[in-house]
C-alpha cells in the first residue's frame, strides 16, 4: 500500500519485501505480483518459515519465552527475522533506505528499527505512517484514487498478526479492558467450552528440541504446526491480558497460541525432571529477561546474544518423553521419562528401596536454620 | 500415635497440640480427646482458619506464590503457622522440648525445626520418626500393643496433606513419574473433563486483598472457602509436577489448589492493570524468591520479612474488579476494571480520541537502541 | 544566563530557581541578585543542604549507591531535589512551564524531565540548550550583548557539578580516555601520594544513620561535610572511569567524593556485621536496581519508591561502630562494634570457648551437595 | 600429620597427596619425603601452579569475582583444584576412601567434600578432625610420641592459607572484630603506609586474559605473580572483613591479594570500555552468583559450568591495554584504549567533531518517563 507512496514522496525505486512467517493468508505469489502492480521495481518474497521456527520460536521455547508471564512474544519473533531479510534484501539490490509501515505506539517499530540498526547502522530507515501520520484511512483514499489493487476490505475491526507461533489481536471492542473477547476474535483455536473428547499424545524432546510426535519424527516447523492443529481443536492457547508496552503505556491483547502453549507447557515439566535445582532457579530470571529484551524489540543485542548461550548450555540434558493431554483448553502433562532424569526412585520413595541417609537430615536442618536462629537471638535480646 | 512413645521414651509429660488450618476431618474436639487418651496430660486445640487466611495464606496470595511458577506453597504455609502455636503452648505449659512427626527427607522438618529456632532459639526439637527411625508399621503396632485409640485405617496409599490453601498428595503409584493420577487421587476439585456449564464471578480487590464475590463482602478466609467451593467444582486448580525439595532430591508432587489458583490468576491481571511496568518486573524476582524462601522452610528469616515489606508496598494500587470464568478445569479472567487503573484507553486507542504523541517514537526508539547500534558497528568493524 | 533569552523568545515571566545543594561558589544572595539583574521578575533561592543530606544522601548510603560500582550517583541525587524545589515554585508562582538548561546528550535533561513529568504531569519543559541547539558560546555572545552580569571567566576547559555528596568533572582532555587525569582537575581531595599521617576516626550508625563522629553527635549533613574534610585531605575517593550513560553512549567521567566513599566503605562494613546473609545477598541486587534507577532519571518513581521501603527495612539493626583508617587515598576499616552484631564470638572462635556444634557439619554437607552429586552421576552415566 | 592416624585407625595403606598451588613453603620434595617418613605408602606431589592460575584464577578474573564485593576467593579457588588432584590419585591407585583435614565449622569441608562427590560420586570421604574431633594439640601430642617428623613449630597464633591469587588470615587475636590487624598478620604485602615511589605499568588483555605486562608477553601464572610482586611492594590488596560462612556463622578474615587485586581493578575498567551496557548490567548479577557458588563450594555443579559459558562469552571483546599506577595500597587505573572500545569519542565530545543527534533526546526522555508520569497522575488523582 505504501509502495507507491514511497515511490512518489521520495522519488526512490522501491523494492517490496514480504516474508513467509507461517501467517497464511495470500501465497507469495500473489503478494508479490501485487506489490509490482503497486510500482515496486522488484519483490523479494521468502518463504521463511522452517528459518522461523528452527531459529526463532526455537530459542523462545527453549527460554520458556512467556512475557508477563503468559504472553508468548508471538510477534516480537517474527520482527528480527523480518528485518534479517530486510536488510539482506537492502544490501543485494544497493538500497540506503528501508521503510517499515508500524505506528509510533507500538513495540513493532522499535523491533524494526533497533534491529537494522543493530545488522546495517548505515542503513536509514523511513517509517511513513508514524512519521507522516499515515494513517489507514489516508492509505485506502490514496490508493483508490490510483485504483491500485489492495485489498481494502474493511471487515475486521481489529488489528491482526499471525504467524506460525501464534496470533495476536488488538483494538475495536477490546479497548475496554472490562469487556470480555467473543468467539469471532478467535481464528487458530476453538472454543474450549464445547465438549469433544481429549486428545493424547506423547511429545519426544532431544537436548531442548522437540524431535517427534507419538514417535513420528518432526521438524521443529512441523511439530509447531501438528500441535498448532491438534491444540487449536481442543481450544488451547487462549490469552487475554493487558500488557506494558516498551513505550511506555498499557494495552490489552489477546493472544491464541495452541503449539506455542502446549510445547512450552511440555518443555517446563521436562526441565522440572532434568535440570539441577540451582540452575532451574537462575535459569527463570534469565528466562525472564530474555523474554523482556526480545519483547523489548533487543533481539540483535549484545545481552540477548550472551543469554542465548546460557539457555543453549541448560539444554544438552532436556531430553526425554512428555505425555500431554489435550482437553477443554488445557494442555496438561500427565506423565515424563528421560535417561537424562534427575528423579531418582529410590531417594524419593517412601517404600521399599528407600536409599536417603535421613540421619544426615538433623545436621543440615540445623546449619541451614542458623543465620536465622541467630539473628532471632539478637531480636528477641534487643526487645 | 507419637504421645505415649514419647512419655515413655523421655518420661517427660506430653501436650499435645493440634491446629486446624481448615485441613477438615476430625473436629478438634474428637482430636483432643484421642489425644488425651493416649497420654497426654493437656490438649491444646486452636481454630486457626481465620488467622491462617490472614496472615499465611494473603501474603502468598500478594506474593503470586507459585513454586517452580506452579506450585502455590500449600504446606509450606501452614508449617510456621503450627510453629507459632506449638512455641506459643510451649511456653505457656513451660515446656523445654517440641517434638514434631516429620521424616528426614522432607521440607516440612525444616520447617517445623527452623521456625521453632527462629521464634525460640532455646527450645529443644525431637523428631521420632526421623531420628529413631519411628515409621508408621511401628507405630502402629506399637500403639495396637497398648490398645491406644488411634485411627489405623491403612486405606490411604497416598501421604496427603491438605489445608484451605490446598491439598498435598504424594506416594505410591505416583511415584513412578510415567504414572498419570487417576480421579481418586482428587478430593478438592471435581473431574474437569465432565461436561458442565460455566460459573462466572466478579472478585473485588481492596490493596491486594480480596473483599468481595459478587459484591457480596466476604472475609480472606471465606473468599479463600467459596472459591474453592465453586472453582474446585469446576476441576480447577490440579496441578501434577515433579518439584525441588530442600533436602537435594526431586519429588513428585500431585496438589489441587481450586481456589488459590483462582485468587492468584485474578490478582495477577489485576496487577497488570494496576502496577507500573519496572515494578512489576522487579515484583517478578522479588516473588520468585519469597516462594523460595518460603517453600525451603525460611517463613521466619530476616529476608522473607523485608521481601514481605515490599511486596505490601506494592499492593497499595492494587484495588479493583475482575471478572473470572471458571470452566473445565481452567480460570478465565474475562475484564478488569480499576480506579487505580494504569490502562489509558486514550493513550492505547488506535481510534479517535487517541492522546499518543507519535512524534516522540523516533527519538526515543534511536536512543533505545544506539547502544546495540554502537556494539553492532565495533562487531562489523571486527569483521 | 538563559533567563533573558527565555523571556524575550518566549515573552514569558521568567522566575529564576538556584538551590544550595553543598556546591560552594557563590552565596545564595548573589545568584538572587544576578538573576533578577538578567531579567528574572523573581528569583527564588533556598538553602536546600539539609535536606539533601537527609532525604537523598542518607538513602544513598543506606542502599551503599555505586553505579557500576564505583560511582557514588552524585549529581544523579541533586536532581530530583532541584526538581521539587522548582515544580514547588512553578506551583507557588502559578507558572506552566519550567526550563532547564541541559544538553540532550546528558543523564541530566531526563532526570529533571522525568521529575517534573512525575511531580507535576501539567506542566510544560522547555530545554533552550538542547532544543534551540544554544550553546555556551552562543549563550555568551547573546549575554555580552545586553551587557547581562554573567561570569564569563572561560579558564575552566572541564563541565563541572559538584553538591555536598561530591563533585563531577568532565569533558576537556579527559574525553581521550588514555589520558590521566591531572591535579588540576580535582579540588575536594588533596593528592593521596604526598606523604602525611593518617587519620583515624570512630563513625557510630544509628538504623543506618550516621550520628556521631569520635563521640560527638553529628546531623547527617555534618557527618558528610566533616568526612569530605578530614577524607578529602587523605585523598580519598577520586575516581576516574568510563561509565554508560543513559542516552546510550559511553562517556569518560572523573569524580571526587571523600565523604561519601568513606561513610558508604563504614557502612558496608557494619552490614556485612550485622546483616543476616541471605538478606545482604538479596540487598546487593536491590543496590544495584535502586543506583541505575536513580542513575536513570527515576528517582520519583513507583519502583524506586518500593525499593526505598526495603532498604530502610533493612536498616534497623544496622548500628553499631566502625573506626576508620584515612590515609594515602584509603579509607580502611580497623574495627567494628555493635549490640546488633550478629557475629558470635563462641561460634566463630577455633580456641576455647567454642560453641559450634561440628557434628551437625557432615549432614548439612551432604545434603548441600546432593543435587549436585546427583547431576553428576546422571553425567558419568550419560559417558 | 594424620597420615599415621588414619593408617593405624583404618588399617588402610595411606597415600598422601600435596598440590602446589604457589603456596611457597616447603618444596614438594621436602613434603614427598615427610609423608612417606609419616607412614604414607605412597606421596603424589604435583606441580599444578600454572593449572591453577589458567583454570581457576583466570575464572574468577573474569567474574570479576569478589565475595560481599571484597574478597576474592582465594581459597574457594584451590580446593576444587585440590579436589580434582585427589580424585585423580585415588582412581590411579584404586583407593576406595579419601581424607581431608578440615573441621566442622569452615567453608573447606564443603569445598571439599561437594567437590569429591561431585567427581567421584562413589569415593567415601572421611574427615578425622571433624568427625572424630582431631585437635592441632592432640596431633602433635600423637606425632611427637610416635617421633613423627612434623613441623610443631607452634609460633603462628594464626590459622593461614595461601596460594598464588591470595593469602588468608584468621583466628588469634583478630576474633575479636574490633581489633585492628597488626602489620605481623601480613606476608605477601609491604605497609602501604610507607613512603615509596608509585609504580606504573600497562596491562594488557586479550579476550579477557591478561597476555602482556608493559608489552613483555606473560603467561597467566606470570601475569599475577608479577603483579603479586609490584603491586605488593605497594601494599595493594589488604583486606579485612567480618564474613558469612555458608555454614551459617559470621567470621572475621584478613586477606592480601595484590595480584588479584590489581588485575580485576584493571580488568574491571576495560569491561567498562568494551562492554555493552545491559550485558554489563546482567553480568553483575551473574558476577554474584558466580561467586556465591564458588565460595560455598559448588565449583562442580551444573549452575556454575552453565555460568562460566555465559561469562566467557562475554569475554569475547574485552581486550585492550590498561594503564595502572599502583602506590600507597591503590591500584588506579588512569588509562584505557581498546580496538574494541564502545567508547566513542565523537558521539561523547562536547567540542568540535559531536555526531550525537540531540534531537532524538526529547523523545527519549517523554517515553522513557512516560510510566512513572501515567503512575503520578494516577496517584495525584487519588488524593
Amino acid at each position: 500500500m505504501a509502495i507507491g507512496w514511497i515511490a512518489q514522496e521520495t522519488g526512490a525505486e522501491v523494492i517490496a519485501v514480504a516474508v513467509d512467517v507461517g501467517q497464511g493468508g495470500e501465497d507469495l505469489d500473489t503478494i508479490r505480483k501485487r506489490a509490482l502492480a503497486c510500482g515496486a521495481v522488484e519483490a523479494v518474497v521468502a518463504d521463511a518459515r522452517d528459518e522461523f521456527a528452527e531459529q526463532y520460536c526455537l530459542p523462545a521455547l527453549q527460554a520458556n519465552a512467556l512475557y508477563m508471564e503468559r504472553y508468548p512474544v508471538v510477534s516480537a519473533l517474527s520482527r528480527p527475522l523480518i528485518v534479517k531479510h530486510l536488510v539482506s534484501a537492502a544490501k543485494e539490490h544497493g538500497a540506503g533506505t528501508v521503510a517499515h509501515g508500524c505506528t509510533g505506539k507500538g513495540n513493532d517499530q522499535v523491533r524494526f528499527e533497533v534491529g537494522i540498526g543493530a545488522l546495517a547502522p548505515d542503513l536509514k530507515v523511513i517509517a511513513p505512517v508514524r512519521d507522516y501520520a499515515w494513517t489507514r484511512e489516508k492509505a485506502i483514499a490514496w490508493a483508490e484514487e490510483r485504483n491500485l489493487p489492495i485489498d481494502v476490505s474493511k471487515k475486521s475491526p481489529y488489528s491482526i498478526d499471525q504467524n506460525v507461533w501464534g496470533r495476536a489481536v488488538e483494538t475495536g471492542f477490546l479497548e475496554d479492558i472490562w469487556n470480555a473477547p467473543t468467539e469471532d476474535v478467535y481464528s487458530y483455536t476453538r472454543n474450549p467450552a464445547e465438549p469433544r473428547d481429549p486428545d493424547e499424545l506423547v511429545l519426544t524432546f532431544d537436548r531442548g528440541v522437540p524431535v517427534a510426535i507419538d514417535g513420528e519424527t518432526v521438524t521443529v516447523l512441523q511439530a509447531i504446526q501438528e500441535l498448532n492443529r491438534r491444540a487449536g481443536a481442543q481450544g488451547v492457547g487462549r490469552l487475554d491480558l493487558v500488557e506494558d508496552r516498551l513505550v511506555g503505556i498499557k494495552s490489552r491483547e489477546v493472544y491464541e497460541a495452541p503449539g506455542a502453549i502446549a510445547l512450552i507447557t511440555a518443555h517446563q515439566e521436562l526441565e522440572n525432571v532434568t535440570l539441577e535445582r540451582d540452575l532451574a532457579r537462575f535459569k527463570r530470571q534469565v528466562e525472564q529477561r530474555w523474554t523482556e529484551l526480545v519483547y523489548d524489540g533487543l533481539w540483535f543485542s549484545p545481552l540477548k546474544d550472551t543469554l542465548d548461550t546460557f539457555v543453549l548450555d541448560t539444554q544438552k540434558h532436556v531430553s526425554g518423553d512428555v505425555r500431554l493431554v489435550l482437553h477443554g483448553g488445557r494442555a496438561v502433562v500427565t506423565g515424563r521419562r528421560s535417561e537424562q532424569s534427575l528423579y531418582d526412585f529410590n531417594l524419593a520413595t517412601y517404600d521399599e528401596g528407600d536409599s536417603f541417609d535421613q540421619s544426615l537430615a538433623k545436621g543440615f536442618v540445623q546449619l541451614w536454620g542458623l543465620p536465622s536462629k541467630i539473628a532471632a537471638e539478637r531480636d528477641l535480646r534487643g526487645n
